[in-house]
């Protein structure tokens, strides 16, 4: 079966799985416009920040194809930018759509200054730009695959099939598709070498058995559901090959912000002498950060905790404590760091910047 | 405040605190006879080995005391024990009630023996047998209590105050009252020497954020709680000084089987060097077990796990692993197993059984 696609785009029409219905109804919405796009972001039918961008951006150049050229390139750019800002709104945090932005911007800029474009190829490049996105970061995720796949193959050169445990949600759901820790299972599920996938339930917003395990049973991948409370003795019990994982943002030293829970999972890997792997596209480190130490962690809501949909879970007025990530030593990382660019240990990210 | 009661008994009246209404409603229901109990720990409204066992116990008592003194002994033995023989019916596999089963047959035959005491008296010697169990379960774990705290404190003499994390219920909602890994946290609280307790959340069942943050905002014990999976996030962040839990079993070498994810927390406080401890009565130490290896773990319905009441949290057609329990070896448990005896290196069990 092909690879889930929570994104559909094919000449101008755009479409996205509604991550709210999940794992009741998997829905299809269309996105007609940037205010279709800054909705569906806002309400979270679409989470995963390389995926907001992409939705952002493809919903940009849904608009731009149906219009018709304006007269001058600076009147173009001067709309473009508009929206793009309007878009950014959707989810100030989310650096992904920001850094989206800025390079449309920077592209609006180059076409206006060169003279020998006209509006109208200038309007067709801008569009070019913001399709490619969404291929790009795909072919990004195929790579990351790739590298993550062998290298683990590589490590385990003996055995016939491998077990792997991740967390979270990683996978066309979060990215423009394929994924990134799930992608590498992807690729190691395509290369026959996937004896099964244990995921995380992800507590306390369920990312894995919500999203996970729905694109795990989409796609016919052999896995199994485990509580978070479960990952030592599945460690022990099911001999677990590596464990594998998404990055918030990637620190200089390899220090990894990601999900919580995923510190502990590092522990309990090097424990029981499991290999544990980062796997992110390279834009995810951040150069400019020594160290984990300076990662801010965000708290989130307590009713997170406290409550299903309606059902209350937690005893009424207890204290909650609820950080949406923690951050993994790099000397947890023993595995490596998975980019597209290939498999890197924490200490050697730098040189190839 | 008053320690939670979630078993009330006095003079031949029962009433239990109904726990499938947490942590939505606190209510006590009366238990008229043997039939009301079997109802209640069928349905779960009471749950936890040593709880059960009492108050099916004490419902016999409720109605020996009502009943008029049959004939004779052998007419009131025979009434007895087909009584307890049903009531052991009520959760086959909860060893307790068994257990006190046989004690207060073994109890009949020694009065129907005992030509001295008449049919009146051996009623009345039945029923003082049948009460004292409250009291006794409750006087041990008070003890484990003090053990467990002053070898904690001694261990931590430095400290003004402690920071502990405990996994489960382990508290009044699981014993006659006060608790055994609880217990050891409320008397840290008496000594004003608890800082504050992080509770784990205990997933599928939601035993820590239902039951334990109940218990603890109901007697305004300092108290957060966090999800499974920040347990090591917490450890590091708030400098956690003990971990403390209950038992199912412990085999003679001091491995201990408890709650799924009791093994995982021994794991992560190790790795950050932190002192885990295992409370339970003296009761709970199966020197017929030589180790961990040949305790049964029981597999629980997949429901727990995908469903919170009506709402699925899970995609739907996901394999799930759902083990109730899990077992710790005795080397992490560095801190000690407290007893109503004292607090015991895990090798060092067998010389005071």
């Amino acid at each position: 079966m092909a690879t889930l696609q929570a994104i559909k785009y094919n000449d101008g029409q755009l479409e996205i799985l509604d991550q709210l219905l999940l794992p009741e109804s998997c829905t299809f919405v269309p996105i007609w416009n940037v205010e279709d796009a800054w909705a569906a972001i806002r309400e979270m039918k679409v989470r995963g920040a390389p995926a907001i961008a992409i939705v952002g951006c493809l919903s940009l150049a849904v608009e731009l194809r149906k219009l018709a050229a304006p007269e001058t390139k600076e009147e173009l750019c001067r709309l473009v930018q508009e929206k793009l800002d309007y878009l950014v709104t959707s989810r100030p945090t989310a650096v992904n759509m920001h850094l989206a932005a800025e390079a449309c911007v920077k592209l609006c800029t180059q076409l206006t200054d060169n003279t020998s474009v006209n509006v109208a190829e200038a309007k067709d490049d801008i569009v070019k730009h913001l399709e490619a996105m969404l291929a790009n970061d795909i072919a990004d995720n195929r790579a990351i695959g790739e590298h993550g796949a062998s290298d683990i193959m590589k490590k385990n050169a003996t055995k016939d099939k491998l077990r792997i445990m991740t967390h979270c949600n990683t996978g066309s759901l979060a990215t423009a598709g394929y994924g990134t820790a799930l992608g590498v299972i992807r690729s190691l599920h395509t290369a026959s070498k996937l004896d099964q996938v244990y995921c995380t339930e992800t507590r306390p917003y369920n990312q894995g058995s919500r999203l996970t395990a729905f694109e795990l049973v989409y796609e016919k991948i052999p896995a199994t559901l485990v509580c978070d409370s479960m990952a030592a003795a599945a460690m022990k019990q099911f001999k677990i090959d590596a464990v594998i994982v998404g990055a918030d943002r990637v620190a200089a030293n390899g220090d990894t912000a990601n999900k919580i829970g995923t510190y502990q999972l590092a522990v309990l890997a090097k424990s029981h002498d499991i290999l544990f792997y980062v796997a992110a596209p390279f834009s995810s480190i951040d150069f400019q950060i020594p160290n984990g130490h300076s990662i801010p962690i965000e708290e989130r809501p307590h009713s997170e905790m406290t409550h299903t949909g309606s059902i209350r879970t937690a005893a009424a007025g207890i204290n909650c404590w609820n950080p949406g990530f923690d951050v993994t030593p790099a000397e947890l990382i023993t595995g490596g760091i998975i980019t597209e660019k290939g498999v890197f240990k924490p200490d050697q990210l730098a040189p190839h910047q």
